[in-house]
């Protein structure tokens, strides 16, 4: 590959560390950013990932290993969709080919895998919080180096971020934080605060003020003192329009910016002067997701992240499987919301920033007065759902299954504690594939659980997804309602008008009498597929859809352990604390002694990433891995999968 | 009661609802807020409960129901500490005495107590995103009617507040926030708001626009339209220097104030002017927390809350029990943290605005440099804790249980996730009594055990808690560790120097042979008890201080299960995925049908406040209701705490 690179970069090659880049003359610099731009574009257009987030931040990334001096300055991205020429510079160039795919590198900041990554995260808005910390452990230890977050503005919409900032400019520590600011997340930003960006630079007296910052940074070449002085004129004199800098220097921070993003000569001397400036800083810069790809720049949403796609056209290159032409979850859900919107005027959907991904786009088009996109903000999410509630409307939160994580507090405290019809639409629940460890939703079952007053429920197919919808919104109405589905296709069955299920009722849908299989959502699937194995061993397995986690079907559950000895479940999420150990706790209630139970889910172990089906395959949750677990129950080995504890 | 008020106060004997308040002459009103102040005074401290805030916002809290139509128009009050005087005027005057006992009305707001409590809340910051919620209820059904959100400036260092203001910015609906500043939530407050609001209000110029503002609310008497137009003439005038408006105004509010919150009139005069003014308005009013109380003033970390005291010296009139000479949970953590924290250079205590109330003053006082406070901002001091320990030094994150749920992701995702040693001190786990269900420690146990990489631990006394501690800090420190503990009083053992606890053992206090019983923290010592009543009823009981929650000590666990047909596990948490469950998961995994298991816990219901001793016997978890339902276990009968689907 190296040859390759030789014969077609100038200097991408030969940059195999930040030392290396620090070679480049400054004025050269920019044909590094091409040549970093053009190489993702050619990779991650071949491998899939997260596109747009990466070109718009080339010249910043390059200017700040080329100003500080990593690893030992410390660069803390939020998030790390931005990061992908960070990995480039620092030793990983020649494996971003594997990056997202098993065995190979993360898509995400990782600190196990590189020095230069300090601090990991796939979840947004905990670059301030923890570049703080860093911050104050260098001073408690007396050590010397910097500290950056480099945090978009999406991301800045975080309750946490704020937090963060907040008490930043309270311990008033040297700490410099990169507002990259492409005013769009994933879904273009529906803040406050980037409206307000918005309309600042709409101004003409911005306009004006943007372009004094410009001309004074382009001469600036040794005239630091001039130009701080410069600026502290200039902010005088327009003390008088509020700029976004007020906003900061609220907070305490001392502000740089507005910058052009994409100059990266300019960006290096701004970074040269900031490095000697002590205190909280906060450096604004403006920046276009998806630069210098005009795809990626035209349609944001859709080259946020990618799959493998033709360089030119923009169009999937993957060859579809029989299964890809089933819709996929989120799909199924976003139609499901129209319809039912339709029939009761008072559903509304919420998002926290993935109007696209969740499915909900399609209401935001449809009736754009029933839909709610409250940017990154889940817990703002579900607590704004609660007053909703409280008022009789009946709102449908839409989060991925490791997001509402983020909102464990507002979910018990301000919907369960005050029985609250809030609906929960849980998606990404289970493996979610090459996002990897930050965004499998293996927790949801567990933390949902201990909560009280709270429904929970898991669809085996598209079908059951819509009538499980149908009836949180028409029947289940007492309290909180959880229905949780993964990511990907659904299993292609014909889907017709929505009908009720019983609250808390499962369906057995085989016959058998070894043993009773009874799995979650995603898992029956495997597990009637598992029971065809099985039969072709001689072993006849009962296999039971247990729709419901909470409450279990007691009746259905009495007559299952009359009529075996042995149950094992199957879910797609945590043993501990899961699906299976509300059936031990059931058993140890009402038959104790009595029946041999075999818990099977997500072993305790950090999961990393890959695709979906080589991941289950790994954990024994694909039907193979289902059936060998079973007889290993039935031979009373120590199956492989066994609960280990840490 | 009725006669002795009458005798008493002027107005407040006849004052049984908003209507009754509305037919006072505004020049009367401050008798009112003086004769509720004197009545709040008299009854808290003879009850307890919480005094500063209620006492800070009796003006506010007239003004604001003499204005508006409640409970058409909705109050959301922020926690609710502050709404002693909103009860006393919404027809529970004459329940004021029951408050937080038993029975008795609840200290925070609470929807199935009033009608005009229209959204409740035990944790801090929700409001604004309710609010939010109900407005938008109110626009979706075509409704008219106003909301409002109380918030105190403690409270809006808290993320989610910062989520709600800024999607308040976007959706531009008719909401008024009004921002109850008395510069001071439980702890003096450190943000970098509180000081950029304190520095304002130091400088003249701020001083002057004050003192206009004063002078012109003074006089308005139907001149709103002049008010309003000298109102923007100062604005414009003004708007050289920062005012405090400009934060909020960057966030799309329309800002009034700041306003003296002990003027009743000029309160109802603003409120009439800002009733007809659209949009989402933020009114800031500064108050004082204890107003009018001498000595709640003077000492406001002590007044925040208080138990029986006497009323002229502020001293507890509680007589002593023997068991209250023990010192509590919480002051044993703080002295161990002090002693640990001279012993290793790089240990660091971290709360989130209860310094108090969790020990760490003591840390505070002895080395400030090693103690943070980081403002109602549970999420941060998680994160901030992981950047510290990304760089080598150990934080102890001291957060009650209750309020660590609103840090969940940041512990599962920011600590876990990245094997960060960081150490988690969860005061008040259990059930905490008097403040009730919102502030019930029952779900830590279950939401940290499906976090794959953490220790869970919990000690079954003072002196156990002190060589966790000590033990977590130098011995387990390749993740994040978890030690949770009881509020009130330890054992009264005597302490001693610490010594280390090898990871995940537990310890036999006693050996039996009809049954195990492995206890949990608070409950092993109760369990003791238990086995005496078990054993004069001739059954006779091991007990098992199970002080790891996580690892469990699968080695004492082989052995007692080789011993023992029948186990029973007690803890003081939700029996849905605590610890129970787990020895569940366990006996399915290795003994699968040999032991027959019974999960005692907090029954699956939502537990309201009381005193401690009456909630725990209640649900069967002293020792009285520890042996009845092992007797029970031991007879195969449904005991009346076996657990129950909701």
């Amino acid at each position: 590959m190296n040859t390759l690179l030789s014969s077609k970069y100038q200097y991408l090659h030969s940059i195999n560390s930040p030392s290396d880049l620090k070679k480049v003359p400054i004025n050269e610099l920019h044909i590094v950013c091409n040549e970093i731009r053009e190489f993702l574009i050619d990779t991650i257009t071949q491998t899939g990932g997260h596109l747009g987030s990466g070109l718009g931040s080339v010249e910043l990334i390059v200017a700040l290993h080329y100003v500080y001096n990593t690893p030992t300055d410390k660069l803390v991205f939020d998030t790390g969709h931005q990061s992908y020429p960070h990995k480039v510079i620092t030793g990983r160039r020649d494996l971003m080919h594997t990056i997202r795919k098993k065995g190979g590198i993360s898509g995400f900041l990782k600190r196990s895998e590189s020095e230069f990554d300090c601090f990991g995260a796939g979840h947004a808005s905990t670059s301030i919080s923890a570049a703080l910390g860093i911050a104050t452990a260098r001073d408690l230890q007396k050590k010397d180096f910097k500290v950056l977050a480099i945090i978009g503005d999406g991301a800045m919409t975080g309750g946490l971020a704020f937090e963060g900032m907040n008490n930043c400019g309270v311990q008033k520590r040297d700490i410099t934080v990169v507002l990259n600011d492409n005013n769009v997340s994933i879904d273009p930003n529906v803040s406050a605060l980037s409206s307000y960006f918005n309309e600042l630079f709409a101004s003409n007296r911005m306009q004006r003020l943007r372009q004094n910052v410009w001309e004074l940074t382009g001469k600036m070449e040794g005239i630091g003192d001039r130009l701080r002085k410069a600026l502290s004129r200039i902010e005088g004199g327009v003390k008088s329009i509020i700029t976004p800098g007020s906003l900061f220097e609220a907070m305490g921070f001392n502000y740089f910016g507005p910058l052009n993003g994409h100059n990266v000569q300019q960006l290096v001397k701004m970074f040269r002067l900031i490095k000697d400036s002590p205190g909280p800083v906060l450096v604004h810069i403006i920046t276009k997701k998806g630069k210098g790809y005009s795809l990626a720049e035209k349609d944001i949403r859709h080259f946020h992240a990618i799959g493998k796609i033709d360089k030119d056209t923009g169009c999937s290159t993957n060859i579809s499987s029989q299964k890809d032409l089933a819709p996929e979850y989120y799909k199924v859900f976003g139609k499901a919301m129209v319809e039912l919107c339709r029939m009761n005027p008072k559903l509304v959907g919420i998002t926290a920033a993935m109007a696209e991904g969740t499915g909900l786009d399609e209401l935001e088009r449809e009736m754009p007065e029933r839909f709610f996109d409250v940017g990154i903000a889940e817990g703002h999410a579900v607590t704004f759902a609660a007053g909703l509630a409280s008022e009789g409307i009946i709102p449908v939160c839409a989060i991925y299954s490791s997001f509402l994580q983020r909102a464990f507090d507002n979910i018990a405290h301000d919907c369960s504690l005050q029985s609250l019809h809030v609906i929960f639409a849980i998606d990404r629940a289970g493996i979610v594939g090459s996002d990897g460890s930050t965004h499998h939703g293996l927790l949801d079952l567990a933390f949902l659980r201990c909560i009280s007053k709270i429904i929970i429920a898991a669809p085996k197919d598209e079908q059951e997804l819509r009538d499980l919808l149908y009836s949180a919104v028409f029947y289940y109405t007492q309290c909180p309602v959880a229905i949780r589905f993964p990511r990907g296709c659904s299993l292609g069955v014909k889907t017709e008008y929505m009908k009720q299920i019983s609250l808390g009722t499962w369906e057995i849908l085989k016959e058998g009498s070894d043993l009773a299989i009874l799995a979650v959502g995603n898992m029956v699937n495997e597990s009637i597929e598992a029971a065809a194995i099985l039969e072709n061993n001689n072993i006849s397995a009962t296999v039971v859809n247990a729709r419901f986690i909470k409450p279990l079907d007691e009746k259905m559950l009495q007559l299952l352990c009359s009529k075996h000895k042995k149950i094992m479940t199957v879910e797609e999420g945590t043993v501990a604390g899961g699906f299976g150990s509300a059936i031990g706790e059931y058993i140890a209630a009402n038959h104790r002694g009595k029946i041999e139970l075999f818990l099977h889910g997500v072993p305790e172990k950090i999961i990393e990433h890959g695709s979906q089906s080589e991941l289950l395959k790994e954990i024994n949750l694909d039907s193979e891995g289902i059936a060998k677990t079973a007889i290993a129950f039935l031979e009373e080995k120590s199956s492989l999968s066994l609960i280990t504890t840490s």
